[in-house]
């Protein structure tokens, strides 16, 4: 059985817990309370020297670290990730621009607002990831607009990866209701069979490993 | 003929090129000026709806953006791309890495120091960045030492994508020699055979299209 180390509030973790609920894929799950600092822990950083969740851990216990990583490898064979090269490279396409547009601006702010240390931010740091969401939200409006889904070959695993962090924008300050395309694609994800419909608040949890139904 | 869409001083394009070189293949080269705000114009957005560049265009007109997303096509079936599921999925985990850690953080200092814009910026915006990059080159530092390349299988996509911009860290204002592990490194790259050995400093290039030898 594969491990994934994960942390229920991290929407990086989402992404493979909704693979794998698509997937109907059952893993042992390991919680790294990164902010309580357990991602910093020697043992951990062996497994990923950025401190960060998701890891997957193999049987034999090597490890694969970054979100989209881990859901390019999962989704081999599978619906979510098109055989055809063209199609496979531009849903990597999509997941490279999350990383880069989403998860440095979107996300960074809905952590700060959900954990109460937006105010603590200096308000430069703060204005620059709020313009480069609103540009990100834009761009994926304009391109979402006619279009089902981000790629050709229907929903894949860069519709989940964008979907993420996007689909919470209004927990990071901006309104999904501004960019109706994005917010009608939203609504879409939301209605594949298999969609796993839990986001975890920011708050300590209690147990350490778990299994993910 | 494939069409690159590309800007001399970006080493999002340089990462294409170096590829290019390693595969002795040709493309028409179609030079957009992204600073003179050529990227923002409609007929480019509609190839690219971040106005950025690379961009690869095929015969046809489809079009493939984002720098790492274009070695994973052109890679397909070399020895820079494994055919291993397991190495495969690392070669893009440290492409993803390469998005999030560097290309928002070293790939921005940089251009703000070669075109004078670092004193404009907040300092808090800087510091932020500088700090990233100090991170991000010790996680490399670590992961490198004892290791030849990014990702077992040898020298592959994953080490061109993160070389780009860390092999100029000099040019971001910081020491690669702090870093003994990447600086070996970058030398090793250095001597693959094809290394494409020519970066272009930012200015204005009278060339609005020209053939890439």
């Amino acid at each position: 059985m594969l491990t994934l180390y994960d942390y229920g509030p991290s929407q990086n973790g989402y992404k493979v817990r909704l693979l794998l609920s698509h997937l109907h894929l059952d893993v042992r799950v390991h919680e790294v309370r990164i902010f309580d600092g357990e991602g910093q822990r020697p043992e951990y950083l062996a497994r990923n020297p950025t401190g960060r969740i998701p890891v997957l851990e193999l049987e034999d216990g090597r490890t694969l670290a970054e979100s989209n990583a881990i859901l390019f490898y999962l989704a081999q064979g599978s619906r979510y990730l098109s055989r055809d090269p063209w199609i496979q490279a531009q849903q990597l396409r999509w997941m490279f621009w999350e990383e880069d547009f989403v998860q440095n601006a979107l996300a960074s702010l809905r952590y700060w607002m959900q954990t109460g240390k937006l105010a603590r931010r200096p308000a430069e740091v703060v204005s620059e990831r709020r313009a480069t969401s609103e540009t990100s939200l834009r761009i994926l409006d304009t391109w979402l607009t006619g279009r089902e889904f981000l790629t050709e070959g229907g929903y894949s695993i860069a519709d989940m990866s964008v979907f993420a962090y996007v689909s919470r924008a209004d927990e990071a300050g901006l309104a999904l209701s501004d960019h109706p395309a994005v917010a009608a694609w939203v609504e879409r994800v939301r209605t594949q069979p298999g969609f796993l419909d839990r986001v975890i608040p920011y708050a300590t949890d209690p147990s350490s490993s778990r299994e993910l139904g």
